[in-house]
């Protein structure tokens, strides 16, 4: 399989696969929620079990009448319990998917969370995972963390990346190409992540991560701009070509995110991973074509089955 | 004064004041160096006083003499006593500013720290602060610090807001907005940079800034898009319409200052202030404008007694 180049393409595989995902829904009730909803309808890639509180049966009754054989209504008293039942369905197979309308990030989160009865297997890590369709680079680029872990460990750092490679290997990458990025290329003990970094490479070269080329420290630049790397008298697979770029902390991965999104011109699709389906948490600010295009990378990822 | 909204613009407001710097220029053999000197030599808004080592002295011949009125050269035996040199020619007044050549950052840095004979005053924080024209942008941003400091403590982030202030002053902004930046606008104490954001607004709202709006923790795009703040519900002076961005560590300040150049499409200026005078010290992968404007930006900044 080629790898896929734009978020839009991303449609396309799903509609020529026949691909269409069961998504559970928490809270369907705000504009944002139902254009996604309406929108993955009409393209035929999703089928939507909405779960809605007591209050706002009726916007969910509105969706259904657009699509009555692909629409399903649960209901419960409460959004967090509403948030409980969506899980429940993931956990017992009947979604694919979990995405988030009008709850509260943390609320949701809890019980997606829930040691019994959540979606995260024992020992795992939740990450968060975007993609960016950015004009000025030549294919999408795959970033960690701009959401979730604040400052990762060793262990958080090995795990996301984890994540990432499936995703991009079910985008078509068979052997992607990691940047581990700080702010220059040297490796630093002032600078923990930097001593990851080089943990991270020597478990790469012993093929802990699969097929894969690895390299940093080195900063966004470099990354995604070969001549940057060459003026510097770098050169390696990953120089100038990445496709995942892993943050060292939270801040620069938003950082990242937002300025992209802001003054890259770029689409931006996201989700939550390291659970046993995806989870979409579209962010407030986020334009209509993210949100959507969150909730169609999703849809590629599938769950941990496919 | 109207504030000054492209980097270009710079170089009018230094030639119709006929201000002409005396920039002291450590080790000018490479050919970047050459090219900001020949431009600035070009546009009339510099004269040179290069330092330069024993094996290099041929070089800075052939640039004297495309300006011999403008262009003095003096020797040192090595690349750390040009920089030592160079710096002493700032501390007595025969130049305002201080620019480095072919020589190592670390080094550099070493005479410009020197507890004696350096150029930092006692007490006083080294910083740097990049001005940024971007494209999808209605005015230049401030940001800092993309280079020098790791992690802000209170008193350094007080004093690097000194400096982007007093720089965005000299450039026209009676009353900047500053926006203290994180990934959401919550105040949590596990990230410590957010308390001090609100001891910085507490003593911004006693004057201690001088005119000033500041506002966050905020993320970076609720800071340059006001649609982005009214989604949230936000609004301040700040919110959408930011001069100066505060990054919480040198990892997110460099991420978007790599980010706004390679896919905002941006010419970005930057020195390390906090000095008795502008240091300028060009980035490698930094493209010619951007080191060039480094310098204009420099002149326009002047030494401690403009």
């Amino acid at each position: 399989m080629e790898p896929i180049r734009s978020l839009s393409q991303m449609v396309q595989i799903l509609r020529s696969r026949s691909i269409r995902r069961r998504v559970a829904v928490v809270c369907p009730n705000d504009p944002h929620t139902e254009y996604v909803i309406i929108r993955a309808l009409r393209e035929e890639i999703a089928e939507f079990l909405l779960v809605t509180d007591d209050e706002h049966l009726e916007v969910a009754w509105h969706l259904r009448s657009a699509s009555p054989n692909f629409v399903h209504i649960y209901t419960a008293g409460t959004p967090d319990e509403a948030a409980m039942l969506a899980v429940h369905l993931v956990r017992t197979g009947e979604a694919d998917i979990l995405m988030k309308g009008l709850i509260n990030t943390d609320n949701l989160l809890r019980a997606v969370l829930h040691k019994e009865q959540g979606l995260l297997p024992r020992g795992g890590v939740l990450s968060h995972v975007a993609v960016a369709r950015v004009p000025l680079y030549h294919k999408l680029l795959f970033f960690s963390d701009a959401a979730v872990i604040p400052r990762p460990t060793l262990e958080q750092f090995r795990a996301f990346i984890q994540h990432d490679l499936a995703l991009c290997r079910k985008l078509g990458h068979e052997e992607p190409r990691v940047a581990l990025l700080h702010c220059s290329e040297k490796v630093n003990e002032k600078f923990p992540h930097t001593l990851s970094y080089v943990q991270l490479k020597e478990e790469a070269s012993q093929g802990m991560f699969g097929p894969v080329f690895m390299d940093g420290p080195m900063d966004a630049k470099t990354a995604c701009d070969a001549h940057s790397g060459e003026i510097k008298g770098l050169s390696s697979p990953v120089v100038g070509n990445a496709d995942i770029l892993v943050f060292p902390n939270i801040e620069a991965g938003n950082t990242f995110y937002k300025t992209l999104s802001l003054f890259g011109d770029a689409d931006i699709a996201g989700m939550l991973t390291g659970t046993l389906a995806p989870v979409v948490v579209p962010s407030r600010s986020d334009s209509g074509n993210s949100k959507y295009y969150s909730l169609v990378l999703a849809c590629l990822a599938g769950n941990q089955n496919d």
